[in-house]
C-alpha cells in the first residue's frame, strides 16, 4: 500500500462533469489499495472572478480580505469533490486550511507554509477516508485565512505530500506531461518520462507553465517524487525526481523560452567602481526584477555599455526609474527594446559535457540569428534573441540537440 | 452611542455596485457615532448555483459537505463588504462563522445556534472597527462548517443582535417594510410603522416573505427590536417590537395569504375513537405537515367527513399514504382539491375585540365567496377558499377592516 497525493488543477475541476471524472481517477487509486489525499484548485475562472470583484471594489485592497474572498473557490471544489467521491462509494471528507490546520506565516496573498498538522488527516486516511484538501489556502496569525499566491495549489500538494511522507505527488493537469519543448511550436517535441528537479525548476521559471516554480523548489528540498499527468487521458505522464533516479541522463533535456522579456541598454556609462550599484539600486527600490546582465569590455577605458533585461510589464517603470537618476549615473543614452525573447537549453548532463554552448551558438549562427545577450548557469544556457526568430530558433535547437521525435 | 446590527440580504449585495451602496449605508451609521456589526447574505443567485452543483453531483448528499460548499457564498460577500467599507475610510474586518466562533449544534443544513462568542467582535467594535459577519454559517462539532438553513442570515443577524445586546437589528431588503397586505395584489395596502412579534410571526409563516419565521421567533424570545427597511431607498421601514411598544393597537394589522395549500377530504369515515390517529399517523410517518383540520358533526352517528390541508408539493404523497391504509381506516372516498388558497386576518387587537371573525365571514359572503374550512388562533382567523377568489377576497377584506390607504 502506498500513500499518494493527487492534485487537480482548475481545468480538471472546471465543472460538475470534470469533478466527477477526477473523482473516478481518485476512486481507481483507492480501489488499488492506496491511501489518498486529494488537493483541489478552484474551478477554472472562479478565482479570476473573485479577484475581479475585489479589484473593482478596492484596487488597493486589504490582503486579509482579499484572501478571505479568493479562498472561497477551493472551498467549493473540495466540498464538491468529497460529494463526488461519496457518490462513487468512496469515503471522503473535505478539509479547509483552518480545519487541518495548514499554518502559514500570514503573509497574505503570498503566504508561506510553516506547518501542516497531519494528525487529523492521517487518522481519517487510516480509517479508509480520502482527505480532500482545499488547495491554495491556509490559516495564519489571528486565525485569518491566508492564501499561497496564484498557482499555490501545486505548493499545497507538494507540501502535503512532504508532510504525509507520501510516495508520490501526482499533479493532474490539462497537459499530459513535461515536453522537450512547447509542442504548439515544435511539433517534433517529445514527452519526457523523467526530469530532474533542477531541470524542472529551470523549465518552470522559464514559462513552461506546468508546475509552479515554488512547488518544484519545495519538492526538491523535501525529495518529493512529483508526477505531472493528464486528468483527461490515461497516460503515464512525466516523473520529476532526483538526479540519482535517472540512469541515462540526457545532455540537454529540453528547450524553454520566455516572451516576457524587455531589454534595456545604457550607452556610454562611466566605467568606474560602484556604477552597477547606482544603476540597479533604483530598480530594486522599485521592486523591478532584473534578469540577464551584460557589461561590455570598455574600449576606451572610460565608458562602457551595459545591457540587461526586465519583465515586459516592468519596462516603462524601469525606464522612468533610470531617467530619474540620469545625472547621477551620467550615461549617454537609454535604449529600450521590448522585441526580444529568451531561449534556454536545459540539462543536468551539461555539467559533465563540454561543447553544449558551442552547439547552440553554431546552430543559431547557421540560421542567421544574432545573439544579443548570453547568460549561463550550471545546467542552463540562455540567449536573448529578436522575437521574430523565436519559432525558428526553437525548432533548429530542438533538432541540433537530437531531441526530435523519430 | 448605540450598538446596531445591520443585515443585508442577497439582493442588497447582488453585485459590486450594490455592495458599495450597502457599505455607504453602514458608513452613515458609523459617522452617526454608532457601533456597527454587519451581517451579509450571499450575492443573490450565488447560493442557488452552489446548491445546484451539489444536487447535480449528489442528489442525496452528505449535509456536512453541502454546508462546506454553500457557506462559501457568504464568505465572498463578507470579504467584499469589508473592502468596500475600508474604501470609504471605515475600519472593518470580516468574520467567518468559525472565526467568531458562532457555535451551532451541527444539525447540518438546518443548524441551531448554541452560542456566539462575542469577545472578539466587541473588542474590534470597541476599537472602532465594523464587524462584518458572514450570515447563514457557523461552526459545529468537529470543527465542521454548518449552515442555518435557507434564509438563515436573518437568524444570524437577530442572534447576533441578541448576543451583542444591540439596540436594534436592521434588516435591509428589497422591500421597504411590512405591508398590511401584498401590494402587488392590494394596491391600497399601506406600510406598517410598527408590528408586534406575534403578528410578524403569523405574517412570516403565511408567506409574506420579508423575514424568516425562525428569526422572528428568536427576536421575540430575546426581545430584539427588528426593523425591516429598504436598502435602496432612505425610508423609515417597519419596526417589529413587543406589544407594549405599540400604543394604538390595530384590531387587524394585516391580511396574509398562502397559495401553497391543497385540500383533502375523506368521505364517510367511521365515527369512532382513534380514527383521527389512524389517518394522521401515516401522514406524520411520511413527514407530511397537516395544517387546517375540520371534522364535521356526524349525521347518522356512524360516519363523518374529515377535511384537512397539506402543502401543494405533498399532495400526491399524502394521497398515496392514505390509499395505502384505506382498508384500515375504511373511508368511502378520497377527494383531493389543489385549487384552494388560505386567507388570514391577523392582529393582536382581536384578543380584546369581539366580532372580528363575523366581519370576515360577512364580507366574504357579500362577495359570494364560499368558506371551505375555518381555523382560528388568538390573533388570527384563517379561511380556506377557492383560489379563483383570492384577489377579490384580499381586496374586500382589506377594505372591510379599514386598512385601505386613504
Amino acid at each position: 500500500m502506498s500513500r499518494i497525493v493527487m492534485k487537480f488543477g482548475g481545468t480538471s475541476v472546471a465543472d460538475v462533469d470534470r469533478i466527477r471524472n477526477a473523482a473516478r481517477r481518485v476512486a481507481d487509486e483507492v480501489k488499488a489499495g492506496h491511501q489518498v489525499a486529494v488537493v483541489v484548485s478552484a474551478m477554472s475562472g472562479a478565482t479570476n472572478q473573485l479577484v475581479a470583484w475585489v479589484n473593482q471594489i478596492a484596487p488597493l485592497h486589504d490582503p486579509r480580505e482579499y484572501d478571505t474572498v479568493v479562498a472561497s473557490g477551493e472551498q467549493v471544489t473540495c466540498g464538491l469533490m468529497s460529494l463526488a467521491l461519496q457518490q462513487l462509494g468512496v469515503k471522503a471528507r473535505s478539509w479547509l486550511g483552518w480545519q487541518i490546520p495548514l499554518v502559514t506565516d500570514g503573509a497574505h496573498g503570498k503566504a508561506r507554509i510553516e506547518r501542516i498538522d497531519t494528525a487529523g488527516l492521517i487518522a481519517g486516511m487510516d480509517a479508509g477516508e480520502v482527505a480532500v484538501v482545499a488547495g491554495f489556502q491556509g490559516v495564519g496569525p489571528g486565525n485569518r485565512v491566508s492564501t499561497l499566491g496564484r498557482g499555490g495549489s501545486d505548493t499545497s500538494a507538494v507540501a502535503l505530500a512532504a508532510a504525509l511522507k507520501a510516495d508520490v505527488c501526482d499533479i493532474y493537469t490539462d497537459v499530459d506531461g513535461v515536453y522537450t519543448c512547447d509542442p504548439r511550436i515544435v511539433t517534433k517535441a517529445r514527452k519526457l518520462d523523467k526530469i530532474t528537479y533542477e531541470e524542472m525548476l529551470e523549465m518552470a521559471s522559464l514559462g513552461a507553465k506546468v508546475l509552479q516554480t515554488r512547488s518544484v523548489e519545495l519538492a526538491m528540498n523535501h525529495r518529493v517524487r512529483v508526477r505531472v499527468l493528464s486528468s483527461f487521458e490515461n497516460l503515464p505522464g512525466t516523473l520529476v525526481v532526483d538526479e540519482d533516479e535517472i540512469v541515462e541522463k540526457q545532455i540537454v533535456s529540453g528547450i524553454a523560452y520566455s516572451r516576457d522579456e524587455a531589454k534595456i541598454t545604457l550607452l556610454h556609462v562611466p566605467d568606474r567602481p560602484g556604477i552597477a550599484a547606482s544603476i540597479f539600486g533604483p530598480l530594486a527600490e522599485s521592486s523591478i526584477n532584473v534578469d540577464m546582465i551584460v557589461q561590455n569590455v570598455s574600449e576606451d577605458g572610460k565608458t562602457t555599455d551595459l545591457t540587461f533585461t526586465v519583465g515586459k510589464a516592468d519596462l516603462q517603470r524601469a525606464l522612468a526609474a533610470l531617467e530619474g537618476v540620469k545625472d547621477k549615473i551620467n550615461y549617454a543614452r537609454l535604449v529600450p527594446d521590448p522585441g526580444v525573447v529568451k531561449v534556454s537549453v536545459i540539462g543536468v548532463g551539461m555539467r559533465s559535457h563540454a561543447g553544449v554552448a558551442l552547439t547552440m551558438f553554431k546552430c543559431l549562427a547557421e540560421k542567421g540569428i544574432n545573439i544579443e545577450v548570453i547568460s549561463t548557469s550550471e545546467i542552463k544556457i540562455s540567449v536573448l534573441i529578436d522575437e521574430q526568430y523565436l519559432e525558428l530558433a526553437l525548432r533548429a535547437l530542438h533538432s541540433a540537440y537530437g531531441l526530435d521525435a523519430s
